[in-house]
């Protein structure tokens, strides 16, 4: 069964990232959380991403301000990079919307909305549908649930 | 084996879709292209969006302006929904951007760059390599060979 | 005489809009409140557009962030359609504007301020006041009375 | 029958709002176009609004930069007023877009997109159809004309 | 001695201008102060702005949102407006200052910064010391007054 | 007689600024010009400065990028500075606008469009107007011009 | 050994420039702190250059709004300024930062991030580091130690 | 004698780098000029990195779009690092800026204008000057010339 790596750029990141964890608990879904800096701590992120190559399937990738976490994490992985940008500076997030969205041609990150955690989760799951019949199954269901 | 599904709202989009059309050939995916606006013909829109619901794996969705192809699409199949914003405004393309990245809590749109048509499909077929080995082992060829 | 239907993404959009309920209220003016989002519950939107189009004479349609409410209705009836930007993300409304205002060629929506329920209001009082002279007089005498 | 009048601040601004007159003449719908600043000419935009006020049903009005003239005209006229932003600044349009649309309680103004002149007179002609059901049949089929 | 005329389009400025008020008031300026709206009341503008052409020398004009007072006065009077963008909408101030600013060629509006009510007054002071020594020498008696 | 000094970073202003010297020449109000940079050229400026301080009323300032020129010349003379925003980067004129626009209280800038040389020459001849009875009645000649 | 002066246009910035105070503090850098306004107190600003010139390596200069003060001390000295945007408007900094960072070529300002007073002080030290083994060797602990 | 690395995300980006080229030739600075991709080629930028850190002393790293170069290296190396957002999308460079320079505390970017090639090089000349007296007096002369 697939699993997530969530990554984020700092333990502050994670007020707004637990959103995400709580989607994956509900749903079942294995996945790990990560702390790591692109920019303090880039030695932990190659490493990181060396495992997240092996061991896991989709990747969420969550940063403020200059937001180069997604895009780091993106070329040193394979697997598909969801980017949450974290609304952390006086610019209302539009620095790190505009920091992982343009990412230059080679690298994609797939973007969501400002500070949408639970969005990344809900896109890393359709991931996981595509290789897993029961996990597209229960997504299936969740969608109907936001029906009511 | 994996099949993506390509929407844009006009043909005009069809200059810088055909980039993720060339990729797609270089790689030997298999794609469809469809023309339909979420606007002008939104029946067109839902009858493509029930078939790629059955015979796709991933849907690339580009739009311009108030862009709202790809978050129609996206609410109306379950599969991972990959927006193009496109610049065909004064605005430089902020437009279709935030029309597509920002979208509301439960039917995420992964976004690329403005005129990423390129990068949507690199993206795309990172989705493809989650349940097809074949792929994945052509996008790591792939990913080798953007080093050189 | 004319009714109007007013449309939101969410109920917590309710906030802004009851302003515009007050203001159909203080003039006698027929309307219905609908709740239904174009990316959650789509086919309920569907399913109101056509009451619309059969029962009402013009659409007041609010939602934030990729607020593609306004538009999806537009598309979906013939009858004017007034959308309201919500503010409720961190970019200060400019995403919901955009999304509203920036429409492409064929399917208008008559777009009014960033939270401007109110306006929203008077704007379809005017558009009913077109073809009911009753309105109409009413709507002259409301404008006399913002000189007071 | 239907008559609308339509407004620009400058006749460069006929390069664009010439989409109208043809949108109108296609339609066979009555109007009138008047080229009066707001600033340089406020008398003569002063006498063409009480003109307005008895002849005709809806108004565009179009320009760009500090685009007052939209606004300036629903100020003095009980119709619906259309604006039409036009992109004449190194802004991309974003200025007139913003003087336009951001109208304050009282005075909507019901804004199309940036240089959106053929959607404005799409949104007059669901207005009059409001009053007149030749015309609104000929918009029904004008809508099913955008399908082919 | 020269006069100031200081005009707003709500009640609630005056909780910003009040600083251009008080300015005045240490500088023994003669002002008069001025609430109407170019929207709400144009007539009552239009009057206030033939009072202006005659009896006062500067005025300055503040307005939120798509900010048109300061340009429509412009229209009016012969005198020097000078504009003050009021922040009252949730876009930080920019709507007002690009619906002042952004005058077309023929009718400027001296602009100052975004809630910027004292430096209004400072400029109407410097225009005031052109034609009146005692202002000239009181306002060089200011400016040193900043430095300590 | 009222002079105005018009001052410009760059000779490149000049295409832009000589609408402003042309203004001039026909309303017959005397003026020079001086390229300075208030970055390469500091102590240029002060000297300019200094001498307009003595022999000139009014300043026209004009600048690209971050336009400090308006602002350094406004904190070294008592006479009124009015700011050109000169688009000379990709950003379309916003960081000039922005940078002589957002003066900090007690040194206003009095600012006119992005590239409004024009607007500005005629900004400087109504605060001459003040002092002089004859630029007044041309003045007043200039405005029913616009009107013809 | 090296030294820093820290400049600020008011006494309000010390709120956030005290970060750098305090990182100075800690590495056992010595800094000289000097508040004068480019505006209002435009010769003291020029002494505190002349004084920087000859005893200081490395200047920072915050201001918000206009942020004039790093460009202007970049004209005066030859010494590296390193420029640090203050959000102290409605705009969230946009207009300090680009009036900073867009500085013509010529004069250059090393900018850093809005607020980001921290960030300027280590950037001070990597440049006191090139002529300073032992500030060198310090930065380097200080590197090794963000990553526990 | 100092040496200055400069780096580049893409070839093209030559184009407007080799001005920073040319400033140094003219100066007679040593340099080398790197071209790899933070994205592309992460393990090259890795390689390059660790070269600079053993034998240069200041870094110039542009890149286009989510211009994460400049602090990709900032992060790898403690020599500063200058930054330069290159303009190279429909947004006008706000997005390789905003990527750039709002860099999060405890590594900073150095950062100049968008497409600042030659005010890197002289930042760049200016912080070799604090290590070397013959760099200081060329560049006092080089300031010297400015003024000419």
């Amino acid at each position: 069964m697939g699993k997530v790596a969530i990554m984020m750029g700092s333990k502050s990141d994670l007020e707004i990232m637990s959103k995400a964890e709580e989607f994956f608990k509900e749903q079942k879904i294995s996945f790990s959380t990560f702390v790591a800096s692109a920019h303090r701590t880039p030695e932990k992120v190659h490493q990181i991403a060396q495992d997240i190559e092996k061991e896991y399937d989709v990747v969420i990738a969550a940063a403020g301000m200059a937001a180069h976490l997604p895009g780091v994490v993106a070329a040193l992985v394979t697997k598909p990079v969801i980017g949450v940008p974290i609304n952390s500076s006086p610019l209302g997030g539009m620095d790190s919307l505009l920091a992982i969205v343009q990412m230059p041609t080679g690298i994609p990150v797939a973007t969501v909305a400002i500070n949408g955690a639970k969005n990344a989760a809900i896109l890393a799951m359709q991931m996981l549908a595509l290789k897993d019949a029961k996990i597209a199954s229960a997504f299936r269901a969740y969608r109907k649930s936001l029906k009511a």
